[in-house]
């Protein structure tokens, strides 16, 4: 540690989660079937590259090529109005909402990262704890943490199947009342439990019913419920899906807020767009302020604004084309791992699909489990082990599938040669 | 305060600093020579506002309207590589550094306000102070704050010419020692000096050979040396300007931080785009992972490249235009307070100047300062009270004239009225 840092800064300057190590090594040596077809393929970082040719066409249409003064000037932190309206309309439309949503009640930030952090510190005194099943997204525990200091209290999910739970990885309101016994016996200050619908990396979409239980858990213990539903439109295979927007009535408004964002539903990441919506106006004062520190550029809310709000492009290009190519995506990917014998979680939303590596690993440790995920990294494929989602389980990985063709048949290639010289390996053993 | 906040989410959900509170009267209700000349001038606000129809030619051209699969995926959240290259080879010409600057040694963040709040979590512990000149842009407090509760170690100064102190609101190092010194009695740790050159709201330029004796007095205490060069093309006059980033040698160089960002210097606060440069590895390291939530969109960062690269506009368009504009304006301001009988600090710097309002108060307190302010408030007319900017000084105000001239004359002519009946009122007690 260098003395001139703090010790948060000295914390930070050695903080490297899997997800964003694995991210690292693949863009200094990204694959290309021209350029570079010895360089990594990117299993692991869960984004949308298969969209590009639909958004370059109505992203360089004239009319996005617009500029004004307020554009260009200060303007309220939290999103611009125009934005917020709009956000609000299409929202309101594709959440089902039974009422339209009061642009008032919508914060515009630079990401849903951005989003969890000023939640974070909005509602967590450092210390206090939030609920989340496992496996997830771990990176959430530096969003609600590195600023923040709130920590995760995991309800851990399992694959096997039992007279209560009918499904591998299955969510019950058991689980989450047995994290919060624990939790509270630890002395920790539970504030908040997180769901991420469609989960990931499950893929699982809850069920309306449930996601009921849920609400009415939070409020039994007056938690706050935040619900980040960032893949609610890469839903595919006609899965319905229930937005938390959509209930006519929740247990707790005040207590329930939601999270979306443009990097995977509208395929790109790199725009950074995160939106939240509550009735909480405490919550929204708050956030507000902090906005100062997660704005987006006028001009990129001004396209974006434009973008939410072109109906006609949305109904009849962008959804319907990006709903198919994910279809067709996931079928090449879940057919490549079967035929590698590679089980995968039926799911059919988000990008990705959760496998199980189980019978490659050396031994059933986590430590097997990073030992396997650094011979696919040798072999220049990178995808994103359990480790990374918390999971209890060593085994199960996450393979993106939102992947131009020729990248998707590099990757299951060399999948394939990999987990070949893995069986010849056991079998010499 | 509601109890769904933590304690500081409930201390967020309260704030209203003065320049923002000023600013949120003015955007609801904002002057227009035709459709609202009743509303709100605003002198407040430091922003470039004449230079829209430069920038509106330059940022609609074709060249900009540009897009690749990139720009929208996940990228390095500290800036992509071609704009901090960009930024480098920008920065190394316009401060005349020595040695052509590292673009590794540069990070990208969403504004000057980020970089602040990144860097100070990365070097300071809650409770540490900075020690920072009075008047100063108090805004900064916040910066360095809200998620890092670093705080402010004031060294006023004074409007009094002295021996010591040649002209008004002279820093000199004495100053600086005795602040130490003070800040040492009352057992706060300081760990950092923070200067912003051309000074705001001052206007000052301090010469190089101040500029020196202020490293020559971080280094004998072992501080951070934080320069906020964030107005140093808004040069005008003439005048030399001397970037830290110039100086061939610091004597701390791990210990010397330089911040600039496009808000001021190219008259798009609303772009959001901020600079900070360091040779310390491990600030670096820390702030990169902080960069995770305060990331500029990959369009916006590829606009941002090209410009900063366009050498031929910059020299033969944008940076002439922009200083004889800003020298226009101001002497167009300068020239309405004198007529009023309204003393101005002289300054070849900066979008405002800090004028006198001493003889308008009906005490010298800040309250009649507060006073005088509201009373200009009710005549929508928001100038920028010295209590903003922390001033020891009851009756300085900082008003901004990089405005359209319709709205300068505007605001003068509210301002001339307001203070007739002042006079008047004065004379009838």
């Amino acid at each position: 540690m260098d003395e001139s840092l703090s010790l948060r800064g000295a914390a930070f300057a050695c903080k490297s989660n899997i997800l964003q190590q694995g991210f690292k090594m693949c863009i200094q040596d990204l694959y290309d079937k021209d350029s570079n077809s010895q360089g990594f393929v990117n299993f692991g970082t869960s984004e949308n590259k298969i969209c590009f040719d639909l958004l370059h066409e109505r992203l360089t249409r004239p009319d996005l090529n617009y500029l004004e003064p307020s554009l260009l000037e200060y303007n309220a932190p939290y999103g611009i109005k125009s934005l917020r309206e709009a956000a609000a309309e299409f929202l309101s439309y594709y959440c089902q909402a039974p009422v339209p949503l009061n642009p008032d009640n919508i914060i515009i930030l630079n990401g849903c990262n951005s989003i969890f952090c000023s939640l974070s510190a909005s509602i967590f005194n450092p210390g206090d704890g939030f609920l989340i099943p496992t496996p997830y997204y771990n990176l959430i525990d530096e969003y609600t943490g590195a600023y923040t200091g709130a920590r995760p209290i995991h309800v851990p999910l399992s694959s096997k199947v039992t007279e209560t739970e009918n499904y591998p990885f299955q969510l019950t309101i058991k689980k989450l009342e047995d994290a919060m016994e624990e939790g509270k016996k630890e002395g920790i200050p539970i504030k908040a439990l997180i769901l991420i619908n469609p989960q990931n990396p499950l893929g699982e979409i809850y069920s309306k019913e449930f996601l009921v239980e849920c609400l009415d858990f939070g409020q039994r213990h007056n938690l706050h419920v935040i619900i980040d539903e960032i893949y609610m439109l890469s839903v595919f295979n006609n899965a319905t899906f229930t937005s938390v927007l959509s209930l006519h009535e929740v247990p707790d408004p005040e207590m329930t807020h939601f999270i979306w964002g443009l990097g995977k539903d509208f395929a790109m990441s790199g725009m950074r767009i995160g939106i939240f919506y509550t009735k909480n106006q405490h919550v929204l004062k708050s956030m507000s302020h902090l906005a100062l520190f997660h704005q987006c550029p006028g001009p990129t809310q001004y396209v974006i604004s434009r973008l939410l709000g072109d109906r006609e492009w949305l109904e009849n290009t962008f959804i319907p084309g990006n709903r198919q190519r994910l279809k067709e995506s996931q079928l090449i990917m879940v057919h490549g791992l079967q035929d590698l014998g590679i089980p995968v979680l039926k799911s059919s939303a988000g990008l990705y699909v959760w496998a199980d590596f189980r019978k490659f690993l050396t031994a059933q440790t986590l430590e097997a489990e990073m030992e396997l995920w650094w011979r696919f990294l040798g072999e220049k494929l990178y995808i994103a082990p359990g480790k990374a989602f918390e999971c209890y389980e060593p085994g199960w990985f996450r393979l993106t599938f939102s992947l131009p063709s020729d990248l998707l048949q590099a990757g299951l290639k060399k999948l394939k040669k990999l987990l070949k010289q893995e069986t010849k390996t056991e079998n010499c053993n």
